[in-house]
């Protein structure tokens, strides 16, 4: 039994956390750190992008010891395409905070988002930490996942507790999107904590699966961003026996790594710019589950359908030809389509009745289905996406360099 | 030499072309047809969609003959997803402009463009037929022009003569874009005709060859329509010496066949939906020819890019991510990225000086230029776009069903 608690990464024990704007951005917070005393087991899923930002180089670097003690994240600018010098600026964060904290500077860990190809501030960053390392907090939790968003309209976190050999255990997160959302993943950054005693392999095995099941199933452009990153601190302080494949509460701490990845992912999609509707694609009945994603994920970036939704359009031809592009072999006499509760093609076959006013009545929902039966076998898979609006449009021609 | 002369299909000898408005559109002429006397020899390249309609399923196998006398183009409605009714009504369309012109039908190609998902009018074609074969002239390229379009502004026409074997050669076309834009090809449809004489395989050879450096290296959204179709036509009026391979002016035939396509495929990006801007992006210095494609595509498909130039945005970062996520090795080092004149990076360092505001002033123009040097080998690809617009969105938000 997965139970949601309040608050995010600061609901586990052990955890403190602090945000500040430092003047990274024009306007608002933009510079967050996450500590974890003690030192914490620690697990990191990285951009698939050919040309990783500054702090995605390091912290890979970094992860290899398997532990860390501090996350620093910054918003307002990723350090992307930044060179020799871009990673420079990256240690010296690293190290700033090390000195401050007191700690060892291999357990610290850096994340940054925002606009490529500027070198970060580092005065500001200078001068930020000391503060944001005085401020540090259990209540600060709110202030670091503040920090991190960039265009996002609002704070992402989320807490649950699960029972590991009869503790409580506590899982947090906070999360940001909002453009460049693809597999692989989005252009977020995400930090999950908990509490739970695991050992380094399992822990980055349990992310790695949820990452899979959650951001890597949500879209909303179809970029991959160069700084995607998600991090992980499992610091012990729930005292339970040591997690691993072979624990009988292994599946039980997965699936609560699960529900906190998901939601963090689902908020995305429905933060995503410009997003007027969450879309929820499901696609049944493939031979293989790589071609359930790969057809759910071409209906799922497709701009055509995208605007289609957005203008409640049941347009479903639209969807039809994503499907044909998914690269995926297909039998147009065993597919079927519905919207809903409304089944618009059966077997390959138009469903017959009068269903299009309903299903025009459908589209204005705010939360749309779309389940596609592939009639080839029995594998299943479900992505999320956002339309593309008008909004979507207007945030990226004028959000600026 | 190629030297470019009026009008499109019809500037061809032995072609002749009519279209008319039967009733499938609500407006606006929406059946086409080209006829050659003497039947041609034909060749067709259809879309990798892998659920095509039955226009491409019946002309595919009628292609098998490698002759063709007339072409029937419908828009409105692509007989898309119409299951075996819909192959039935593909293979009557045939059957009635046969019967119309007293020829075998195993010598009519047809092609349509439209909604998905809805059976063709067949009463409004069958009563069309007779009068669109009354119509048939020297003059109709215009007319059948005008009546493949669907969301397209203009008509698209181009035709050149060349000299071959000292004999005056024309080749004339006509195409639809403008929306499902993308390699592999378009939603679109482009009918050639030459009078060319000219062995079969050559003509499949010299037409693949062409599409593969035209309507293949253009997009708009990246979205692959279920109805692609190029033919040509050669009927052999022109009274040259066969054309194949070894043929010493093959080359030149060739060149002027790319010209049509290229100066078509380059028409359907300048009247993509909602395009501000025409933008052509090169990307040279790559190991492999399918490596440059994969990242050009990549800038070319990109919501974020497409929105900035829209924006007029010097926002070269998100050129830089899409850059990353073409799936090809990259060294960061060696790239060099100018937009017009103004280089923006030189070999993995944004470039001295303050290039800022005349990028600024730069991308106020409607055709752009972006080049990329990659640094890693010799190949070279050009592909062209579109920007996102507002437009584009509303076109699509509202195109109903």
């Amino acid at each position: 039994m997965v139970k949601k608690i309040p608050g995010g990464v600061t609901a586990v024990p052990g955890i403190l956390a602090s945000g500040m704007a430092c003047g990274i951005k024009k306007r608002g917070k933009d510079l967050a750190l996450i500590v974890s005393e003690p030192v914490a087991t620690a697990a990191g899923v990285f951009t698939t992008n050919r040309l990783p930002a500054a702090p995605v180089i390091l912290s890979k670097d970094q992860l290899k010891s398997g532990r860390a003690a501090a996350i620093l994240v910054n918003s307002g600018n990723s350090n992307s395409f930044t060179g020799s010098g871009g990673l420079q600026d990256a240690r010296k964060s690293v190290e700033m905070v090390a000195s401050q904290l007191k700690i060892d500077p291999g357990a610290v860990l850096v994340a940054s988002t925002g606009v490529i190809g500027q070198r970060l501030p580092m005065e500001k960053i200078r001068n930020g930490i000391p503060q944001l390392v005085e401020r540090l907090s259990r209540h600060g939790g709110s202030d670091a996942a503040d920090a991190i968003l960039t265009t996002d309209t609002r704070r992402k976190v989320i807490a649950v507790e699960v029972e590991i050999d009869g503790k409580a255990v506590r899982i947090g997160g906070m999360a940001k999107g909002v453009a460049m959302l693809h597999p692989k993943m989005a252009t977020m950054i995400a930090v999950l904590t908990t509490d739970a005693t695991i050992d380094q392999g399992s822990l980055q095995g349990a992310l790695s699966r949820s990452i899979e099941h959650s951001f890597n199933r949500v879209t909303v452009d179809g970029d991959t961003s160069t700084n995607d990153t998600v991090f992980c601190l499992a610091n012990g302080v729930a005292g339970n026996q040591r997690l691993s494949v072979n624990h009988p509460d292994f599946a039980k701490f997965q699936g609560a790594l699960d529900t906190v990845a998901l939601f963090l992912a689902k908020e995305l999609v429905r933060d995503g710019e410009g997003a007027t509707k969450f879309i929820e694609i499901t696609v049944r009945g493939a031979k293989e589950s790589s071609h359930a994603k790969a057809v759910a994920m071409s209906i799922a970036n497709s701009n055509l359908v995208k605007t289609a939704f957005f203008g409640e359009d049941p347009n479903w031809g639209r969807v039809i030809d994503a499907i044909g592009n998914a690269g995926v072999e297909l039998s147009p006499e065993s597919l079927s389509l519905s919207f809903g509760p409304y089944t618009l093609v059966e077997n390959g076959n138009i469903a017959p009745g009068n269903w299009r006013s309903q299903v025009r009545r459908y589209l204005r929902r705010k939360h749309l289905n779309v389940t596609l039966e592939l009639g080839l076998g029995k594998e299943e898979v479900t992505v999320w996406t956002s339309d593309l609006s008008y909004e979507y449009v207007r945030l990226n021609a004028e959000y600026t360099t």
